[in-house]
């Protein structure tokens, strides 16, 4: 990181705006991808103070001494074994000390209590950095970009290899898959990759197993790439030899969903919104009750992040959220379709970062 | 799951037993990784309920209403939004419900205790389920082994391929062995796949990256199958081409080293003597410095489990713990040696489940 990269301070800024409004002086940071947020760390053990003046601590173990001092080059790093305690301990008396009750435990709470000195507050709090990741910068979205391409070119190189093919067994496609994402720089997949053909695509959850494709088939892939912490996320369904009319008539109408919930992803739109413009297409067609999950959720340092659109959702998109539109149809016994992109909202089109196509291929 | 499959509730009975010295009447199990330890529901949301009289309930969210019934016969579930609150219901007045304050956040707690009835008492306690969890019984034994054979073989695969060679990058080593492993049924890595060529393997969080192997190498490889729930975890390191004084030196040191420490690894012994006796060879070498981190760690249902064999241990192994032993010799600049196997405790010469050749060997 050069020294002028000033995205992490502009982040602690965001979050210091957050603690304003909640009487809280300083925030302890103890979940390992939300430092990583808001100071760039990437090691598997540490805590973060900022404090809502902008100053900021972080501490972490012998192990990651050379690794902080290069990654974070703007706060001057404590290495202890005990990370919340050195942190707590310099903290001026009487300040109110927010932390994240999402994510510490009630063991790890009490260490705390014993840590504080006596007149520090700790005070529970959730979501607060959620907030701040809820609208993606710029460096965000380059790097889900880029994840997001991965994913694409792995499942084009598997298509150009005629490896996407009636004989192969899901779990085949899947590795292979996964091996081309790795191959272009991922450091695993997003999720345990989904090749779900024939009946088993009627299983929204199934993974990948035994069955080889075979004609007639439709197979839904939903894959992502996580690459350099962040993650993607994209589904597509093909047909494999030959297809039917019942594969061609619910892929049609997924399609028509997913389009018509990309079409409304806008600033401004209710995400309960998003899903409706699919769910109405999907219902109208006569096959609402075969469309049994949400619409979409936010991605980014996390796969599954807010916001979510479902029937229940209650906020309005804004500019520089992610969300994937990923309606489906699945029909026990017979199979079923998804088609998922992920999306960042703008005040106009969203920008669809995941660019494979979407008309039905036979492979 | 046959009917007769009683291994759950004989788990159950240990639970049962671990309770009865803490004056908690019943458990409440928050942990996907526990609830499938003690029920054999592999669902990601969930809870259990285990009373000292050992009747026990069940609950998850409809996605899973078809799963649990399968997974889980001898229970019957609950389907439902809450399955903390559904449980706690039930419970009679005056009873003490343990729960993992490791696990359980303060807001979970907090939603507990809204959730629980006025006269039922919420007691955290940590490590209960996991005390249990140390003593592997016959089927995990089972599982692991498998996992470590999928492991052994996709190496050896790699091998005889001759695809661990001069000039192919460690990112494609780790991706190719990745997909060995997955296409003998691994569901993925049990973690991500190290390997570390020449100055890269004195470093001992190295992943893969993108140099290439070459002539006079020492290559690293440590890595494990996720197979059905269960992990493994093996290293070994190889030579690329010719070695080298060097190379042969530390090899032939870590490889006493580790021979040491299996050879004391049986029922009685103290972790501290594991870890003892492989750093004795090591420091006797003149390399004690050289070798940074503890020896070893139990493997099960996660990576990292409890024992731990390090200078600073207390316990004694007991039949039927894993246990890895792996010392490593990393020096700076020039490059590492790591060589690890899990072994399962007997009461005499440990069963070693990992069973790659630990001979030199030249790729």
């Amino acid at each position: 990181m050069a020294f002028g990269d000033t995205r992490f301070l502009q982040r602690r800024r965001k979050l210091s705006a957050e603690l304003a409004g909640k009487r809280i002086d300083a925030y302890l940071v103890t979940d390992p991808i939300n430092i990583r947020y808001l100071s760039g760390f990437s090691g598997s053990n540490g805590a973060l103070l900022v404090n809502k003046n902008l100053t900021a601590s972080i501490a972490t173990d012998g192990r990651y001494t050379t690794q902080i001092a290069q990654e974070v080059p703007d706060i001057e790093a404590t290495i202890t074994r005990d990370c919340p305690k050195a942190l707590l301990d310099s903290v001026p008396g009487g300040t109110r000390v927010g932390f994240d009750a999402n994510q510490v435990t009630v063991a790890s709470f009490e260490k705390l209590k014993k840590a504080a000195p006596d007149d520090v507050t700790l005070v529970p709090v959730t979501g607060v950095v959620e907030d701040v990741r809820l609208i993606k910068d710029d460096f965000e979205i380059r790097k889900l970009t880029e994840a997001a391409a991965i994913a694409d070119e792995a499942l084009k190189g598997l298509i150009d290899a005629g490896e996407l093919r009636a004989g192969r067994t899901e779990r085949a496609i899947a590795a292979d898959l996964e091996y081309r994402m790795r191959m272009l720089g991922a450091e695993r997949p997003s999720f345990d990759t989904i090749v779900a053909s024939g009946p088993n695509g009627a299983l929204p959850h199934y993974a990948a197993g035994d069955r080889e494709l075979s004609d007639g088939d439709l197979v839904t892939i939903d894959f992502g790439a996580h690459y350099r912490g962040f993650n993607s996320d994209m589904t597509r369904t093909f047909a494999v030899g030959n297809t039917t009319e019942f594969t061609k008539e619910i892929y049609d109408i997924v399609l028509e969903a997913q389009l018509a919930g990309v079409k409304v992803a806008r600033e401004g739109t209710a995400l309960k919104e998003v899903d409706k413009a699919c769910r109405d297409v999907i219902e109208a067609a006569g096959y609402g009750e075969y469309f049994v999950h949400s619409t979409g959720h936010g991605i980014g340092l996390e796969v599954h992040e807010a916001p979510a659109a479902s029937t229940k959702s209650t906020g309005v998109l804004k500019i520089g959220m992610t969300l994937t539109v990923e309606p489906g149809i699945y029909v026990p016994g017979k199979g079923g379709v998804r088609i998922e992109d992920t999306l960042v909202i703008t005040s106009g089109a969203p920008t669809i970062i995941t660019t494979t196509s979407k008309e039905l291929t036979i492979v």
